[in-house]
């Protein structure tokens, strides 16, 4: 199949220029000035911005069913009264469900790719395949410094990494929770099976002044530190939170190649007392990427609102505006994501990954346009026009085939749940 | 002319409930279950939610032409180089165009009122009269503590007023732009003129740490001391920003019914240093209210994405995740800022002004939809379905009439401002 996208603005964190977009397969194949040909489809991109999709590094996706069920309470109250009741509930219908819900929402607001955290990982991966989005999933789990717990949990994420093999455009990992859940026995563990699977990690870091703390007391060493001994700190981790580390651990990630996923709404919402400490992370060259966390933590997916965030907690938190400028944002929201997920995507360049969402310009919000990416990360509302996944249209003129039976599906899930 | 929404879900600060809402001229008539009759216009409520139109209490609305003209730059370097060159070229025409669009972009996004500070005040009030928004505008001034300055731009100011009475919709005010650009002269001749106009006053207060500290080395007491001992405060006050007040000043604002306007985003992108002390201002039962200030530090005029802002905001700065919660968010952008403004406005209720938004429900941010108040202050972008003013239907279908044209001109002014 052969796409084409006539005399579009053409926008990705190295380039603002304008010009023709042509796909073939699943790669962008030219840019710039296209010859007209004959091709499958043909997008007109007059008063259009292509830009690479976004890429949301850490999610826990089919927690969409349960936004706004529980806000504004203190964190250990809201998960021990509200979330993890429902979650005990929760069987693989309702995940597949909600995790369509969740893909439907990021396709909506121009994700192309996510990271997720979850459980039932057939569940997610059969949602993602449908749904034609691109994603790396990992089956979570939590030890609780338990040997027997551990034998039994990676038992079964080795098979779930065997599983999500089957899949098309799913990126297996492991998933250990978080320090406080996962022994380092566990964590070791995770590095050895994300070897020998060729998969990925996804884990919760430096969140909570009192997880570092904690571990500190109990191990006498810090939590990188630790981490680094058990050969867990290399490419093929992404780190989620990480707003409590020193500047020598920052730089120690920095050198095996870790990824961090930073989430400030979630950050905000739930007070992990903190934020990012991106200038020190950009000074070490950390890969620094950008993710909701779940919808009951966010409580949307929109990666468009997220980049706003990132920006505008930067220039707060440090009381500096030149920090975290617009291009950065939108650097740490598509090819920085890219990189972490191990794609060649992000850019809009020949040899690229066709993961691409097309904007209509003519909206107020957008309106003057002195300055694309800016309008990009600080003025829209993230409504797209159409998104490319793989080469091939998911979305078109903001319809997704199917929209209204996903939600109704995923309203009957989350009613089912709370009933 | 009267308009009947039938069997929709109607949520305000106060409630959330089920039913019709009846519209006669313009007011909100009946609420509940209205009997069947014949009614100018009927619009199925089915899957929609009905809620009172936002207010933004601080803008600059004509600054949408420097949307995105400089972003991320010292404040002092941003306002000397960028924004005051542009603003010595506007024109009236300008001006004009700019508000246009700045009040398309409002409606879209839900604002059915808002608080404006700039210049040519007729031109902002033809752009609010033709688009049908109900709208405070101040005429702005600053004398930099020069009589001669302070003596013509009252005359200007009292000729504006006068001026403002020949529009619809529209409630004159006074615009002394802030303590360091207005002497004590002339915020007590703005107090008179109001007093004499029944006009309200417009006014930046506390927005920097430098501004408090260079009053008081200046004057030898508080800003606050100084606006009470001059009859500056009271019910007529609309003062924006405010992060920068003491406990006892917040306590006296409270007494002389003054209301304050939140500007979070703004205030983060420009590093102002500090936030609202929200809870002694809930304390003292200080009027808060919301808004977006100018596009210029924004860039938006989205009163949803403010109200999450602020909630989250007031949760990280004060490291307390039930501060500022759903409700009170919705609240302060809707019959808060409907009493700073003087209307009878922001609830759903009988006898108040018919300034209405539909939502449609059927979103995926707004899916499952535990709780709606929750949805609209933490997920929904701000895509709005159908906004009433006045009793008349401003947009229908997310389509505003001639909303193309509103661009273009806007562009073209925006171009001609920066050639």
């Amino acid at each position: 199949m052969s796409v084409l996208i006539k005399k579009a603005k053409i926008v990705d964190a190295g380039k603002a220029t304008e010009g023709d977009v042509y796909i073939e397969g699943n790669r962008i194949v030219d840019v710039g000035d296209v010859k007209n040909g004959k091709h499958d489809v043909v997008i007109d991109g007059k008063g259009k911005a292509v830009i690479p999709g976004l890429i949301n590094t850490h999610t826990h996706a089919a927690m969409v069913l349960f936004r706004g069920y529980a806000d504004d309470m203190p964190l250990m109250e809201w998960l021990q009264e509200k979330i993890w009741p429902l979650e005990k509930k929760l069987k693989p219908d309702h995940i597949y469900c909600g995790t369509k819900l969740a893909c439907l929402e990021m396709i909506k607001s121009g994700t192309t790719a996510f990271n997720d955290m979850y459980f039932e990982v057939e569940s997610i991966a059969r949602a993602v395949e449908e749904m034609g989005m691109r994603a790396c999933i990992s089956s979570a789990f939590f030890d609780f410094f338990d040997e027997q717990r551990l034998e039994e949990n990676l038992k079964r994420v080795e098979e779930d990494l065997k599983k999500l093999k089957n899949f098309k455009n799913v990126i297996p990992a492991v998933g250990p929770h978080a320090p406080y859940t996962v022994s380092l026995k566990g964590l070791k563990a995770s590095a050895e099976l994300a070897r020998n699977y060729d998969a990925l990690i996804h884990f919760h870091l430096a969140e909570t002044k009192e997880e570092i703390e904690e571990f500190r007391k109990k191990n006498g060493r810090s939590i990188v530190k630790a981490l680094d001994e058990i050969g867990f700190l290399n490419r093929r981790l992404i780190a989620a939170h990480c707003v409590w580390l020193s500047e020598s651990e920052i730089e120690l990630m920095a050198e095996r190649k870790v990824s961090i996923s930073h989430c400030p709404v979630s950050n905000m919402k739930l007070c992990v007392g903190s934020t990012l400490d991106y200038s020190a992370m950009k000074k070490s060259k950390l890969n620094v990427t950008l993710g909701t966390d779940g919808a009951a933590s966010n409580n949307n997916l929109n990666m468009f609102e997220e980049m706003k965030f990132a920006a505008l907690l930067q220039k707060y938190h440090y009381n500096d505006p030149t920090l975290l400028n617009a291009k950065e944002a939108f650097e740490i929201a598509t090819v920085n994501g890219a990189k972490a997920l191990g794609v060649k995507a992000g850019l809009v360049e020949p040899g690229y990954l066709a993961d691409l969402v097309i904007l209509d310009l003519k909206k107020p919000c957008l309106t003057p346009g002195h300055n694309l990416i800016a309008d990009i990360v600080y003025s829209t509302n993230g409504t797209c026009d159409t998104v490319i996944i793989d080469g091939k249209v998911v979305m078109e003129n903001g319809i997704v085939e199917g929209e209204e039976e996903i939600m109704e599906d995923a309203q009957k899930a989350a009613l089912d749940l709370i009933s």
